[in-house]
């Protein structure tokens, strides 16, 4: 078809917006299926293909807090230091930001996040539920001091009211934050329910002066076509991951956002070079993660996808018995 | 989410509309993939399982020429004689309709075919590209004379023109087909290109009294979106294969549709059942089929999916050469 398609903010699938940015998190979320043991050889590799696909950033992993979490049962991304980070990207002199992600209330972040001119570091994201929004807006705020790009993403935006929702991004409004994240941690969001919440968050931005992200799971094979009807909308900030490595079934595959953003400074070509030589191994290595028919039904029934990660770790394949196991507990 | 978002026809997620029907291509879109060698165990499996989810058609497979096909060299599912269905349905004292496909200019329909009082079949779908729309017309004529439901199926529609398409419509409405299905044979199509293309054959199913399907495929993760959004606009036929097992990166998983649609009659778990048992084992046996990069490529570059599975059956990993060449042939 060589027709261009009308969009109601002007946006054609020729067309490309240029405010728009595309946030590899295959370490981040992926870390949460190996408890974070990447190799700094696959961290590099990575590193150096989203700087020539033209990624805009690269999130390295979580900065959670070493008291709760004991740094001997998981690898260096769940902490993320500076100087982690610096051995993968010395002084980053490229145009890829950088980000960290540290959960609201498992983050030591008074003292483990250091003023922005002393760190690699370019956007603290703060991964929040809907109850601990005001944990994340002091985090925000501390961010912001220190001079950091900010981010809030809301998890489990599927298990929340719209009257908190609402309650929410008028706090989140109000607050230095600069990005407003929705994030559809189940997997269980349809594209029509996508674009309603896209409308609500886009609104308080418009509001409030802030920018809108959009971060899917893929349980029901949506997180791509959900992805791009979030751009269509008008959302800046769109996240993927190399072959959907991420929690259970993983996320909106990056290579499929590189074929359908059409701004020249993308390129696909790294990031297919990057799945041949360092994807396929790991995949080989025995890690398992993707779209697989455990995970359809927590994403229907909006559930954790714990029980089904458990099932696969457990090399199960009862699928009926899974299913009505969950319907027992939904 | 427990409100429900306004459509422009009215439909909304927890409502459902009594004429949607779920068409099941198992068979016939994976038989491209292993030459029709089905078991008739596996069949007569299916079979049981579509009945029970209560799945309103299932198509056993190909009416194909024996003339222009080698019957040494395919299994039985390529011709799908009426005595090789009633080997698996008996007088098929179900609610499940029987469907056969035959290729415009590859079928010997006069002799082939048929009266429908002496045949398990009630639908026979014809499967055209643009160019042989005249064949596939006189095809409907003689099926609809011989007492047969009867669909046309425009393959390619992404390589076809605006012009094209309106005329090929024009001359079907003035047929006596049933159905005008919409059909994504390259996975190339994002959802805002489907919604614009069914509104153009909803527009011309109206006004000559016809009804419309859509049938996708999956190489960019996108055919239960694209398939879930032309039911929202208002197509009432809809292709799914289970496990996704079709051409290239297969079809729109039909556990996904039955997820996903509300009509009490239907049901999920006993294609769940099918998957553990037969699906499994199949997929075991070394065929190979689905989502993967190679199909990406061509789905992104709109081209047939036949160099990506040479490319799968090569057992080739070199995606980033592939693209390089697929570009060079675009």
């Amino acid at each position: 078809m060589s027709e261009e398609f009308s969009r109601a903010n002007g946006r054609t699938l020729l067309s490309y917006t240029p405010d728009l940015r595309l946030f590899d998190a295959t370490i981040r979320d992926g870390g949460l299926m190996n408890d974070f043991y990447f190799e700094d050889d696959f961290v590099k590799a990575l590193y150096k293909a989203n700087v020539k696909a033209g990624v805009d950033y690269m999130e390295f992993g979580y900065r959670a807090s070493k008291d709760m979490f004991d740094p001997e049962k998981f690898g260096k991304w769940k902490f993320t230091s500076d100087e982690d980070i610096r051995a993968i990207v010395g002084d980053n002199d490229t145009d890829l930001k950088i980000s960290i992600m540290a959960d609201a209330g498992r983050t030591d972040y008074k003292d483990d996040i250091r003023k922005k001119d002393e760190s690699p570091v370019d956007i603290i994201r703060v991964a929040t539920y809907i109850h601990t929004i005001p944990t994340a807006i002091a985090m925000v705020e501390d961010a912001h001091e220190k001079g950091y790009e900010t981010s809030v993403n809301i998890m489990a935006i599927s298990k929340s009211s719209g009257v908190e929702i609402e309650s929410a991004l008028e706090l989140l409004g109000q607050s230095p934050v600069d990005i407003l994240y929705l994030v559809d941690s189940y997997g269980s969001l349809y594209p029509e329910q996508v674009r309603r919440l896209c409308d609500r968050f886009l609104e308080c931005a418009e509001k409030y002066g802030k920018k809108v992200g959009f971060h899917a799971h893929n349980n029901q094979q949506l997180a791509f076509a959900n992805t791009t009807e979030a751009i269509i909308k008008g959302v800046c900030y769109v996240d993927g991951t190399v072959s959907s490595l991420g929690r259970g079934a993983g996320n909106c595959p990056l290579e499929l956002l590189l074929g359908f953003l059409k701004n020249p400074k993308y390129r696909i070509d790294p990031i297919l070079s990057f799945i041949e030589k360092e994807m396929i191994p790991l995949k080989e290595s025995g890690l398992k993660w993707g779209y697989d028919i455990p995970y359809v039904l927590t994403g229907i029934l909006n559930q954790h996808p714990r029980t089904a990660i458990q099932f696969q770790k457990e090399d199960r394949k009862d699928y009926r018995q899974f299913y009505i196991d969950l319907m027992d507990n939904f």
